[in-house]
């Protein structure tokens, strides 16, 4: 059977990259208290494609998803792409796994368990000239309650939804992380809150108010030193507007 | 050439509908002052299929699409249901058009003109037994602020963005029932506020507390005398939860 | 601690719905193999309000939804909605699940396994005149093949992706729609095709072309022994238009 | 009235961005034909913070597209930012606005006039190093057929609909763009094809089958002489595959 993608190509223009995208698995992620939380998996892979011939073998890319990924690992991420690079003969590689990820919180005050989602992604590349390099990224919803509106009001200050996105490179937890994102927030957001609860964030919210920027600056000092290289923006859906308030604060690393 | 649709069909399976959407075409709206507003519509279009052979022509709702609907109207879409209708031997016809629709408002303290989108659209049914129905929808963000946390919490009371929808049969403009719609709410939107108006929608908002289900019965009691059939979806992006509180009230038709 | 919601209501004005949306819990679902699946759930849950106060205690959905909802069943379904009734005083409830849900699928020619994921859902309801109903969806990927494309041309035939969507009351596996639906297809998706897969499908698809209108039909007449009542969406994403092409057909209950 | 925003902030955290985003405004884009399209522009605007202050006055942004953007050209952008700029001592600033632009195209063998959507942006920066930059991008739905299956089949072959999205610097117009694109693709897409259109673009796709690659090696070639950086995205949503197949290729200016 002829192989059409392995001709000979005339044109020479090699590629910066060729893969596939929203291929959905089930996954297994570690979680920080030692067990390992099954959930839905969404994929990118690719490759640089710096060939004179004309096609990459696109199947190739699900066989070292269906070999390598049921459970999610920084070793894992990295034997696909070592696997990945070698069987395409390429000098680049690039995997990227997003999925849902709980997490357990007490309400403030009466204290129930609850579970509530967040969207995690890990990115991993593999190349010649930086190596290998893992990206994780959360996004949080947090509570912001704006400091100027609070300042002008003889009573109440218009708060809202936002957020928190955080991408870094180094070996922090999701958990960890997100506990970060919400100790920079006005409040964190609950599944669920009684009504001690609800009168305990509506206060703690009115006494804590954030703007974007103060959200990303604080957040910005404590992931300072715990990461070499992170970015972090908050998006907050203003409830007096149609629109939303940006904020975005990156620490690059110092050779990159 | 060959007719393939039109060939006779054994299995005798008359469809509900058949029809094409997410067509996108310029398109003017009317408003209420008189002028003619451009914007960009986004089509569904389609009808029953009561025939014994094999299927529909698709490509007659583009015809007629690009025939009769450069500025929409009641008129317009009519006879286009009726061209439709009648050109593929139907005995229902349906079109629908949403578009964003730009509205007006000023500051409310400080008078300055602003420009808002919401999300409108038109749906026209014909058929022999209801003969010709137009629904309209608009969905218009507003703000609410919680009457329990305010009542419960000593300062402050979490707030956030509102999406009502509203659909309508009768002749109403959508300018009018946007206005309704803000005054069902703790305050409407703004794209623009300074100092002063940010003061005062606070202070409004604090002062006029909504539950979802405040809205929708205040709003029910607005739209009751003017619509002999409409329903209102309240949803409300709560600031202290990652979930959605919703409320739903209808007015159905006496005779449907 | 005052109770808002539980203030007399004079606007006397009872609500359709009121409820949460967009609750994101882990749950498991049942396979037809006899395990069981780990997946997240997307909940709406919500009762009517024929009530003479002003609003409804909205944490009480999130207590039942952590009491009962861990593994999804119709008899935990039934439960949380009797429960929910019960609590809230209210004549109706509603609870709905989205989740995605993995099946297993062979390479057609090389037989190699794979997995691929489609999006269903589980909506309950229980009133008090028509009693407990559950209705499941769900919605398969399949590939078309243009009966008409391909007769008026020498050679070469236009194909695409489209969407299946069936929701149908009784008792039938997920499993068993889909393969209902793909059998209804010009041929089933495959998440990985080697080549030989690839020459059987393209060869498959041309000799077995479908408009949308024939995916309803006979997935229709597949379906009619099976349940009492149903609805076929056919979503063609047709590959040389940027519009997609629809067909519906709905089997509805004797008495409703 | 106290200014938050201006206080003192002991904090010394310079941000890269702040600013809005989801702003919807009616706009006009000139069109190569010498007329102005009128369309609904979605804006983000930003700019970075060194400051020593608190945060930014957020209301300045929506000022100055009120005052400025009712038409859209390179040089009310540019005056734009530098108002912006101005107004909040930055010494960079960012706008974006993305629109449905609408493009006129015949049907291929019968010659009839028709318009389909595609979704364009704008992005202009300004900044001291770089001086002013603009990004112009689009997407345009094409049709690809796989040379693979092709030749490993009897008869048929797989297609789809693709949407390619290029990114470039310099004076391209829109149309110019997109026909260079349409020209790299199986075929173009049409909203309309009568029977006899239909025939030819079936044919002519099966004899001008492109891989995702062989589109961005193709669109590269025709860009490199016009364009001195610009970046090709290309996806296809693959109809034998629940999953898309994607290839880059970027070519970047000699010094950034």
């Amino acid at each position: 059977m002829r192989d059409v993608q392995s001709e000979r190509d005339p044109r020479n223009v090699p590629l910066d990259y060729v893969g596939i995208e929203n291929v959905r698995l089930p996954i297994t992620v570690r979680t920080k208290e030692g067990g390992k939380q099954p959930t839905v998996g969404t994929f990118s892979i690719g490759v640089d494609f710096p060939h004179s011939f004309r096609g990459t073998h696109m199947s190739r890319f699900m066989e070292v998803l269906y070999q390598h990924l049921e459970e999610i690992s920084q070793t894992r991420l990295r034997v696909t792409l070592e696997d990945i690079k070698e069987r395409l003969k390429a000098t680049k590689a690039m995997i990227e796994v997003a999925f849902p990820f709980a997490i357990k919180k007490s309400t403030p005050v009466t204290k129930l368990e609850t579970v509530m989602y967040v969207d995690a992604s890990f990115k991993a590349e593999l190349n010649s000239t930086r190596g290998y390099v893992v990206t994780s990224t959360v996004t949080v919803p947090v509570h912001s309650l704006c400091p100027c509106s609070r300042d002008i009001s003889e009573f109440g200050a218009h708060n809202q939804r936002v957020d928190v996105t955080v991408s870094w490179q180094g070996d922090l937890w999701i958990e960890d992380v997100i506990a970060l994102v919400e100790s920079s927030a006005s409040q964190p957001l609950y599944p669920l809150l009684k009504r001690p609860d609800e009168k305990y964030v509506t206060e703690k919210a009115y006494l804590n108010p954030k703007f974007v920027e103060d959200i990303a600056k604080d957040l910005f000092l404590k992931l300072d030193p715990l990461s070499p290289c992170f970015r972090i923006k908050v998006v907050s859906y203003e409830s007096i507007h149609p629109h939303n308030a940006v904020a975005i604060k990156e620490k690059r690393a110092e050779v990159s």
